[in-house]
């Protein structure tokens, strides 16, 4: 495993700690903020990420998209309230240059609904590529759920 | 995001590890130790807690409170024998001065009943007020639980 | 709690991430590589555990049975497909001596089945015995699972 220094550690953790805290606090219009103007955000299968598959589960290519998906969910307000918990773990850092890194981390979402009612809502891995600054930012966050079952409440990034 | 020194997030991190340690080891003598005398322990609802809301599910407003809610768990032994299995994600510190910080995360607790039965039995945030020092310390720690379900045996802290 | 460097930390640390993902991304050939030539691996209950009884569900005592025990399970493709997800939380670490760690931490695993479907599939305690070097090393890892409940399709590590 390559070395990365404590402080370009600290950039991936803060970075992941803000991801998590702007969805989970319901804070959505924070989350494409962590994303470069060019960007990839991607929820696809396990299967589909093997086998190279197209028909990702949702798919933005522009911190644009992101902005606008934010924006729909806002307007739209026939969902069932809910509330994500993220839990993070196994985190490898793989340094492509300088300024550049690829991770991938465990991830699970607990998701209660108004109702109270609480479940895993997905698990699986994130494979980022983040470009190092003041602060981090995503260039790339593809979200690979175990999970091939696909909830038509998908409107909230994972 | 406010900078804090390695020294200050390992005492945070060491805080909340003694926390978890303390509940899910059964060592629960051990866990009034970790708050300040005079203090603040509360359990309540994101609902409760976003509305202002008062009926907290659990309140302890000393150490001495804290004391006195292991004496009575370990005497009535009513109770169907559980364990808890903590996680916690996504920590966000936030000092106040040089000397106090706040801090939240997300926690998520595995109940196993000793059946085998297992469930998530709570997930949520901890919001935290905590004062350094040779040892951090827990001047307030409030769990803001996502589900209004209130299990009745909700015994044990969170 | 006794002091470690910032180093002894993150080679723990690395040591448990490359063992997460050494399962969790089904390079099960790793997992051995992560054990010194005697080592211990149990997998028992905290019942068994509590009372010292014998009888775990799973042992090992040697890198080779490590070995043998992953070349079985890759020969032996009868088992439903299945993936797991990892969580940690709650490190302690205390130190033997310059070179010999012992560590206590929360596990959590979600396995997800072919089919999608999701459920907690363990939830507990790591005890580790480790050995400092280039990269640190299990002596011991004994897993104890809070239930008592054993599934057949405890084949891939935990």
């Amino acid at each position: 495993m390559a070395i990365v220094s404590d402080g370009v550690r600290h950039q991936i953790e803060a970075l992941n700690t803000r991801y998590i805290r702007a969805i989970d606090d319901d804070a959505l219009e924070e989350w494409p903020k962590l994303f470069t103007e060019e960007c990839l955000y991607r929820i696809t299968t396990r299967e589909n990420f093997s086998q190279n598959l197209p028909l990702p589960l949702m798919e933005c290519a522009s911190r644009g998209m992101l902005i606008d998906r934010v924006f729909g969910y806002r307007r739209v307000n026939v969902y069932e309230p809910q509330r994500y918990t993220h839990l993070l773990s196994g985190l490898i850092i793989e340094p492509i240059d300088a300024t550049h890194i690829r991770c991938r981390q465990n991830y699970a979402v607990i998701r209660t609904m108004v109702t109270g009612e609480m479940m895993i809502f997905s698990a699986g891995l994130y494979h980022d590529r983040i470009v190092l600054g003041d602060e981090a930012m995503f260039e790339e966050r593809i979200v690979v759920q175990e999970s091939r079952r696909i909830d038509t409440l998908l409107v909230i990034p994972i």
